[in-house]
């Protein structure tokens, strides 16, 4: 950490300025008018209606998935901390990356959707950082942003432009992405050291709060994320509506499903801080169709289920027989339920429209954003293996210690718990 | 717990699908223009319009009642999770109800409005919820839900379509309605074995803080609650204005209020957190009506002062003598102030119009606000007072370890607590 | 506290309920119409394109700012309640003494500009409130809002009018202002009893949480403060656009100083929760002019490397050299990088126009920002110093227990936490 840290944070940043004093440039009416073909100056309007949206999407990159990984109790700082500060390189990466790809070889003129494109961007890393959370150092991750946004870009312009895939809320190209490109990463570092499991990783009472409100603005703006680049109208309204639905519905199955699985039907806060966001998820891909209110409910209650039933079966079953460790089941919340927006985006093509071509190219795109994913992930996380940066010794692991100066009062804590584990031992002390 | 719960959320959800199914459509343009007898479409850019203050209505569901209830030292999991179960159902439920209700017979077509008037419903459920915090059980709260729900909208049918009465921020409606039937509710409901008060029902300094959360969003998005259906123009600005006016007003009269009431001038959380909001309540039913600036501020300052008092005077004696516990003290923040803003739009109305039948028609909507809530909320006592809905026992009140798997370190911290209170008896330890 | 903090938290809104009769009115179409020279109907439309932007700089006031403060481990209470009392206090009087100063003699009609003006008056007072945190009293931070708005006004009516100066986000009249007014009390207001520290000033794990919660609305609604009061269309779009990406600029920077200038390479919560902030600060005057986008991620990087270096090396001299104890360190946030932004103002417009006047003009506002908030402060400070208004002795400094109940386990924290050093002496116990 001494100097590979602020050294490759500088040059990191010095490089974004670089690239952006070559190719990114304000957007003027003229150039917008130019692109529309169209005379009148729409451009401005266009950037405030939309802005809102945006910045609902922003505190969902990063407040929402910020404190959504607040849970262990140890690594608040770090959760929080480093979501920030890959968001804040991956949307600037992501301006430019995307921004090269998309211009078809004309200036880029920053405006809203790039913005909106460049958080976006930025989200597939943050729920890539879920899979390996805890176990990385922030040199690591600063790489991962770099590696994973180039491979998203491609693949992003591969579903879009090449198979013109519908995929509005981005069931698969973000969130199956982000979940396989993690997992991937998160089974080459695998650390058997760790196949016990780690004192540190567990909640205390007040963790999970923090992590409650990542939840909750995820889940409130899940809408505007499900819409923000969808086309104006019809289209976007039924984005908004369809995604609120979704998730009211996946509410009422994920408490069910975690009191189901439950030791004596108790609910289990790791489900109800993620699982109730699946049906935001899954609703992505097919979110501006007409898929009927009750069918975006149908949805979102199947999205519950499944990613309840993953965080209490297949991540320990992935631990233990893939040896993939998933610290935060990103899996059951964006993997899974990602797959199933794909399929839900495939089915109901299929069920409108007679040309099978369209519901090939949406099958490839969800097979397209799983192989990148898997494959990008593969080779991160070789190169994340070196042994050059920086990354924490096992007993380190989900300890905000390693990176962070931490409060004096915050060893006292370990001091007193492990003397009232001690007091548990003498019941009348 | 073990079937009860997961079966009875299970068959809400699967009922709110058939019956979306059965009554919910998209909206399109054409019936839009239909209904509002015009051709030119206005329907997507009222959508977009709202979107903004429908988020703030969110947010004020979802993290504002979620988090001011998170004040008890071991109730946090219930108070945001639990309002997260009721809000999820009471949305959906809301939208039909009030459809079926405002239909007349038509097709019921999901638009903005719908979207916030069923946040507005789930709030009715979220404030009789405080009344009866910590002493009920999931189960419980789903049937209140679906039953509150019901009875607010043939109450809000009644008031809108019947009285014809105005309430646009929602005084009586929601907030005196949601206050009385929780009252209502937690006088049938009321525990003899809890008279001497309980152990948990009290704050640690980090819950208040997250209660905190709850309280800002709730005073800064205000406006937007009480603006969300105003009519556009002049009415929908002069409802943002005069709630903002009569909040700050009100932040100035509770502070000085609790230090008033308080031992050695010293400033009360509980109102800080709740009092401070009670301008925002006050101010609902006139918050539209030329009222003057100045107007709004008298309102919002005496709210502040009557909820303080309300706090310190009335609570203690509802629960001696009316054997009412409210345990957040909904009477003070919706109840009373309901009340007052009932009674402002009365004389508001009476100072500007000749017309007396307005006048009573405003009295008649806050009877009729009253009378539902206390009969409705006395009948959902008495069916959630059957002894099969799971509620915790006595000793077990406050304790979010009846229906949620808390982390392991809760335990320790008890431990620890009781152990220092030991230490206290001996100061040189 | 007894009588002083309730007399004169009334007296204030009995006042400002006066002078909001006299003076301030609501905005109709007509005197709107009239002011504008035009006949069509624009008001209204404006004031609901701007209310997004609004709510956002209100969560910036409440919430972030708020929360900002809540780093020190029991100073929670005071840090997010006097937050919100001075808010509510401040937005009031900034209402009136800005629009008496612009009003030019008519009547002062309010709009949406005026609430946003507001609560950026607010935003002073609050600055300067983190330089004092945690020596003052309730009663102080009264006077300190009335006395520090009325000079604030009378500067920016200066700035705006007399010198016609550019300061979009208001990096010289708000930051450096705010700034340079805590820091000339704060230096009257010396305690010498704490030149050593004091064993309540430092974070607990929790608290540092918290304090995120504040930076991180800060960070992402930075945007919207600064194209707020923006000139429609271009200067409002690239207002947003050059902060969005200056302050993603700013992130990496503090970063990597922050881990530069710390031990062992670690990451110091202090910087990560300040300095990510100074990228808006310092791009705040030129934030609508063409300054390219890689020119605010230009001055975005070196705030925060000002900012990082700032609270490393000037907090620690400020307080042994000037005796100017600063609490927030807000001179590192607000102070320099506030006169970064006045100073790249100066430079922008140097580039872009041959006519001096204007540069001279963008000097003296810089000036007299810092001017009159030097004078304006020690003013304050002599007042506040007068031995009448409450305030805490040394050892009670920073403590919330001498204004607020505190809930009963507070104590018990603290015994259980000298226990706890107590048993670090021993290390197998």
């Amino acid at each position: 950490m001494r100097f590979k840290f602020p050294l490759m944070a500088l040059s990191l940043q010095v490089a974004m300025i670089i690239l952006f004093g070559l190719f990114i440039h304000y957007e003027t009416d003229q150039n917008l008018q130019q692109r529309l073909n169209t005379t009148t100056s729409t451009h401005k309007d266009r950037f405030f209606e939309l802005y809102p949206l945006f910045q609902d999407v922003h505190v969902m990159i990063f407040v929402g998935f910020g404190f959504l990984m607040t849970f262990l109790k140890k690594y608040g700082f770090s959760s929080v901390g480093i979501n920030l500060l890959i968001a804040a390189l991956g949307l600037q990466w992501g301006t430019i990356t995307q921004g090269i790809l998309h211009s078809k070889g004309q200036q880029i003129h920053i405006g809203i959707t790039n913005m909106i494109n460049a958080d976006f961007s930025t989200a597939t890393v943050l729920i890539s950082f879920g899979a390996v959370l805890g176990k990385t150092s922030p040199v690591q991750m600063l790489i991962m942003t770099i590696l994973e946004i180039a491979v998203f870009a491609g693949n992003e312009y591969l579903v879009v432009e090449i198979f013109q895939a519908s995929d509005t809320g981005a069931s698969m190209v973000i969130h199956a992405f982000g979940a396989y490109f993690g997992l991937a990463a998160a089974g080459v570092l695998y650390r058997s050291g760790l196949r016990r499991g780690h004192d540190n990783e567990e909640s205390v009472y007040h963790s999970d709060l923090f992590a409650m409100i990542g939840t909750l603005f995820l889940w409130m703006f899940w809408p505007s994320f499900n819409s923000a680049i969808a086309e104006p109208g019809n289209k976007q309204y039924r984005a908004i509506v369809n995604t609120y639905l979704s998730l009211a519905a996946c509410v009422l199955t994920s408490y069910a499903c975690s009191s189901l699985v439950e030791h004596r039907g108790k609910l289990d806060m790791v489900h109800i801080q993620n699982a109730t966001l699946a049906g935001g998820v899954a609703v992505g891909t097919c979110a501006d169709m007409e898929i009927h209110p009750y069918g975006s409910m149908l949805i979102g209650s199947i999205a519950g289920i499944i990613s309840v039933f993953g965080y209490k079966f297949l991540t320990p079953l992935f631990a233990t027989k893939l040896r993939i460790h998933d610290t935060c089941g990103v899996h059951n919340l964006h993997g899974l339920p990602g797959v199933v927006g794909g399929l839900a985006g495939i089915v109901t093509i299929a069920m409108k429209s007679s040309d099978m071509s369209q519901v090939a190219m949406q099958a490839a795109a969800l097979g397209s954003s799983i192989g990148t994913a898997v494959v990008g992930g593969l080779i991160t996380g070789l190169i994340l293996r070196l042994p050059i940066w920086g990354q924490p010794p096992d007993e380190d692991c989900y300890d905000d210690a390693v990176y962070w100066e931490v409060p004096r009062r915050r060893e006292h804590d370990d001091h007193f718990h492990e003397h009232s584990d001690y007091n548990q031992l003498e019941p009348d002390v």
